[in-house]
């Protein structure tokens, strides 16, 4: 298991954040796993050095670095920008097998188990759910899925403008084939499957081990008075939802565990 | 196949309706398995005369008459009045095999092949895709499970307060164990999915069989104007949105083929 690994992706500073916070919860709940965060060069290098503290492997990834093969595939498509950039995890040949994870995930619980299944294993997405979400996702990084995945989205271009038209395209029998495939629900819990079905999330929510803040409005879009512990954000509404208290989870560990070390590298700029 | 036969169940005027269309978009595409409504006695003699010329088969169910095995589980749980009539569906057992269909479904192509499939197979809920939609499954009449079921929903109740959370209660190894029990999502395409995920819809939506037009807002709680092909509703955004090519679908074969036996026997009644 020590050729196994969570990888993330941030190509900013705010995802970033997101970063330090999904690997700060799998710290804390005591992975055995190596985690390993892709960076994209303008994640400026406070950021960076602050995921060095919390990540065993801070990797730049660069497609317009014209020395990486994605470079001619991204001037082809370049709508599909931070697509081909997560589609980097496959190069990540010196480990058999990882679990991909959007740098807005959190993790509530061990989720070791995951490295049980095969490739590619993803819970469904709510909204079309004969989709995977591919917020999180088991793999098997190997040069030639790469370049396979390179060419697919090159011809094929994606059907969402992302990743996950790319890897639904790709691989396209997940909703047919294996159920195994299929990972439960609630190791990628959208969080606007709370609203969408709540008596659903209250028999089953219980359960979860990740939280996923997919959609526009990310945690770090809003403000946190620490004192209070109140989250505010623009969309009022969204906030108000019975999500918020995951969202509270997530600022309560960025708030006691990420800035401390944020304030460490930046002293007393603002970040 | 003539012991095969698609069900579906309508309480009132409103959801007969529905069932009209459903059975006569059915016909239209030729199906050649049998067509079973269930009505409860609410539903007035004009309105069951017409499913008469629809269904092969018009069946009342009355879980409040005390000679009916459903009426004491009805008495203990007066919450589940529905519920308990859908399950109903279980006590035809001069049939082997049956595919329930919510009145608020439409066929927009032959599905006789779902009878290939086993109990019990469904299509995911979006949002909460671990559920299946209980609009439209696959199942066989059997008196045991049809006692096992008003037993299950005695005692454990609905999660969701409906049939829905019965059967996936009941079911609940549908996630996990078997994918050729999961119907693909065009056997049940909630018009909810489109807006969640539009692109989705425009990549697979093409190849639709059922639009399921679940929630609050049914077609008939539109109204229609034959002349300029016009839907109008309460909620006008609602309908503004893009599933409302499937209401005119809808409301074209209603008003086409449906509204015409009715004149029949209501006359120049309103109905
Ligand atoms: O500008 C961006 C957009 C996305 N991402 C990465 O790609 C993932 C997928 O994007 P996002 O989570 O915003 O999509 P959603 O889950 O909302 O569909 C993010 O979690 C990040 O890991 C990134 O690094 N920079
Ligand atoms: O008052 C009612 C409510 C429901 N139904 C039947 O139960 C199904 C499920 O209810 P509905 O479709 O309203 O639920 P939704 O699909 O919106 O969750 C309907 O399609 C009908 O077949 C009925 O006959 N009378
Ligand atoms: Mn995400
Ligand atoms: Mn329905």
């Amino acid at each position: 298991s020590s050729y196994q690994a969570f990888v993330t992706l941030a190509t900013n500073d705010n995802y970033a954040k997101g970063a330090m916070v999904l690997g700060r919860s799998l710290r804390n709940h005591h992975t055995t796993r190596k985690l390993v965060v892709l960076v994209g060069p303008q994640v400026s290098d406070p950021c960076q050095s602050v995921l060095k503290k919390l990540y065993d492997e801070v990797r730049l990834v660069d497609v317009l670095d014209s020395g990486d093969t994605a470079h001619l595939a991204m001037m082809k498509r370049p709508d599909l920008g931070v697509t081909f950039t997560k589609l980097h995890c496959w190069t990540l040949t010196h480990y058999s097998k990882c679990v991909f994870m959007d740098a807005d995930t959190l993790v509530v619980s061990n989720i070791d188990e995951l490295f049980e299944r095969e490739e590619l294993s993803a819970a469904p997405d709510p909204g079309w759910p004969d989709c995977f979400n591919s917020g999180v996702f088991v793999f098997c990084p190997s040069m030639a899925t790469y370049d396979r995945l390179l060419q697919y989205s090159t011809e094929h271009g994606s059907f969402d403008g992302g990743d996950q038209g790319v890897l639904n395209g790709f691989f396209s029998s997940w909703s047919t084939a294996d159920i195994s495939k299929h990972l439960p629900f609630i190791y990628n819990l959208s969080s606007i499957a709370i609203y969408t079905y709540l008596p659903a999330f209250k028999q089953y929510g219980a359960n979860a081990k990740v939280i996923h803040f997919l959609g526009q409005t990310k945690p770090w879009s809003h403000t946190f008075d620490p004192k209070t512990r109140q989250v505010r954000g623009e969309g009022a509404q969204d906030v108000a939802a019975s999500h918020s208290s995951f969202l509270l989870d997530w600022w309560t560990l960025y708030s006691a565990e990420v800035v401390p070390m944020l304030q460490g590298h930046y002293g007393d700029q603002p970040f």
